[in-house]
């Protein structure tokens, strides 16, 4: 397993300095897109976590603004409700000083039965250069980077990806473990597995960050990840999948409890809010299995009192609204990074 | 009573250069928040409307924008549909170039179930410097101000407080009466008073500047307000009650006719639209009871021909639409006062 | 008729220099508004066509914007859903670096009861210069400027008018026509025309360039219009209407094919979307009665397999998505036209 991505990385990755208006050739970044983690080599991911370093510096300046960006369109399409990453993804552009159009097309003409291809070829011809997409189906951002000129961000296609949450996890995690690297950790991922991009997208980025992985929750919510973790993501990173609450957590370093959506309990997936509550809900008694300082984390909304206690929540080993902060920066950072390659793309 | 707040006060004032960014120690404002008018002094009244003054200046530029808050995350929380108040506030941030986030929380995933708390939370965490809230619970914004790092600005809380447009009506008074002043002068506020936050700020407002109020609507809609006006405002400022509607007008300087919510009639509270407009509305017959030139004013958005007559609210007494431009430069003029207070405070 | 428009114009007309802020002494703009199409000379029209020109140079740029409207506000208001106009509009205004103020009346307290021209003088008041607005009555822009003390641009309204969507498709066509002209040209608008108003709109501009222009669809989406054909607009500039789809599309230079709304199939003028598919949809076989490269365009959002087929819409002869990125350029020109008149006008 490769340890690239740790604090300790290769001295000559290319810090980039984002007051500038990107370039891919300085930087090193050779992606158009931002579809799912898989894609991104340990290089990549070092490269990410680097220029995140470099816009959490520029959050923490007095007026938290770089020109890299200016006068570029970013076009934030989401088929889905969504504030946080919405929100996220908005002003991380705007503190690139890039315009930002949003269009929320579940409320709107777009969904006049318009097909999703005509869709972006419009947006693209009403002058969008970067596309950050939700859409309720797996694989809809790949159909638009087919189509679409400049570059497509991913920003969660129904069960499948959520790249940025996952790098911003990655960020998280290293930036407050001692040490600066997930490698050998233990991280669990407790929950609604089946349903959750984001424990897919962090499969692929905490396997190949050299984590020691942990997928929880009830037997119905874990169906078919028991076969890949047999086989390991990306052909051999090898993974844990487990009903048993105690056995995850104990000695973990990392708790990541996932949102419930309490509209799978009409399924018959689950029983009731209450029973997954008692039975994998985090709170200080299973959080006291772990290592003593795990770091809580969570995507986010809570269900607080359901797949997380409110005092675990708001404790002391919580690093939630940390993750939403680095929310921000790792998206001004994917912006950066691709608005790069596509500057140095074909004509506008 | 005090009367600092006329248009004669103390020559000390600092009136603010408010092209540049703001700073608490040159311009003497305290507050950190903005949550009702009860908390204000009648020296911070001044304040507020001497800065106003400045801001209106602003606005009559062919280019009506100041630097003053450059790069600074104004974020536009709001929990009720609203056009005017949220516009208002979207324009008074802009014109002093923030950086504007909309939150429409009744249609967004901050609704999925995420508590207030952590909702304010990760709002400040995506980048909130300023926070302008509504909510349909009176003291939402109090509970939101305790967890918030920068400035709360209270945009309406249920029946309980709506402070901007306390200081805009306030403002508006001052510069279309003679004097400059309301100190003394009869000012009514007519309608359903039961359910109104524009009431109660103002009830705080016009108060402590002295003038003589009256409060009248169908005894229905006055409940408890008998009571509030025999103790008076802040232990001793009185004001008037009454469901006579001829002796509420008689000589009045100034008439603020308040907006029937359609929806109170199921409750019981009313009989009918058309028996309240003619109990109760502001017609030019029941206008002729006040004094000559009488101000008429509403805080919008009106039912023409329930509470007021068209021919009132477009009339020459009519001041309803200076509210509104008079609305922007009072929240300009707080957005400022309150972000030289944050700029002062903790870290970022 | 006259020519005036076509690429040979006349060369004294003055080509903006649309850096800089617009002047209508020195670009001989007249109108305040932009209501429809029929108040345009073709001088007029030349003029737009020219500024569209230099803002079509304007997007080619890297950085796609000047600071001709600097913070001047302009408030897109909108009754209907829409996105495509809406963000076209938006995207023209921020080229021109203006201030955009957006407000969806249908999903907003702006339906409070309030009437139109309350909510007029209230968006003027919060700062609005110029008005977008879209509207399901028609008529309505025409009241809206009646009481607008700025400019009002129409963005549709009811059946009536769409002139921007005229102006975006007159451009299409002439910048991709040999010989840069429509005169004389046979010009096929196809489908639901009755309740069109980009047909409406259409039907002024491109007679007033000297198009042959046919109207095709059923005979019960075409009542009325034989006897304006009759007549002619503008008193004698005739046209044709048939229900005969060959006889319309045989030599057409353009085909321009209508959106069907799915919900008149209800009404009972049509019989059902395969029907009408089957009898009037513009597919690969009834284009090949029209010239040889005869351009094909639709105003969007388009049903495919209904009025348009897959591969016409995508095939080589569809400049659709050159309409669409017209439409943001022909908008800025509008913008940047009507500006110069306000500018000059009365006080701010």
């Amino acid at each position: 397993m490769t340890d690239l991505i740790d604090g300790n990385a290769a001295a000559d990755v290319v810090v980039p300095s984002v007051d500038a208006a990107p370039d891919s050739q300085t930087v090193g970044w050779r992606h158009r897109h931002l579809l799912d983690v898989d894609e991104l080599s340990t290089a990549d991911l070092d490269l990410v976590m680097r220029t995140t370093d470099a816009m959490r510096e520029v959050l923490a300046r007095p007026i938290a603004k770089v020109p890299a960006l200016r006068g570029r369109n970013v076009t934030i399409l989401f088929y889905e409700a969504s504030t946080r990453t919405r929100v996220s993804f908005e002003v991380a552009a705007r503190n690139l000083s890039a315009d930002v159009t949003n269009i929320a097309a579940q409320t709107s003409s777009v969904s006049k039965g318009e097909s999703l291809v005509d869709t972006i070829r419009t947006v693209e011809a009403l002058g969008a250069r970067m596309l950050v997409m939700r859409h309720a189906v797996s694989g809809a951002p790949y159909l638009a980077a087919e189509v679409f000129g400049g570059s497509v961000l991913n920003g969660g296609d129904g069960w499948h990806a959520h790249p940025t949450q996952a790098l911003l996890d990655l960020y998280t995690m290293r930036s407050r473990l001692s040490g600066g690297s997930v490698a050998g950790r233990k991280i669990v991922i407790l929950g609604d597995v089946l349903h959750s991009r984001v424990a897919r997208s962090n499969i692929w980025a905490l396997t190949a960050a050299g984590a020691d992985l942990w997928l929880c929750g009830p037997t119905t919510l874990l169906r078919g990840f028991e076969a890949w973790a047999g086989r390991g993501a990306a052909g051999g990173r090898r993974f844990h999948v487990t009903a048993d609450v105690d056995r995850a957590l104990r000695d973990a370093d990392v708790v990541m409890a996932l949102r419930i959506q309490r509209e799978r309990m009409s399924s018959g997936l689950l029983p009731s809010l209450r029973e997954y509550a008692a039975r994998y809900g985090l709170t200080a008694a299973r959080l006291a299995l772990a290592q003593p300082g795990a770091l809580v984390m969570h995507p986010g909304p809570m269900n607080e009192g359901v797949e997380i206690a409110p005092e675990v929540a708001a404790g002391a080993q919580s690093v939630i609204t940390d993750q939403v902060t680095n929310g921000v920066a790792v998206r001004m950072a994917m912006l950066y990074l691709l608005a790069g390659v596509s500057a140095a793309g074909a004509a506008p």
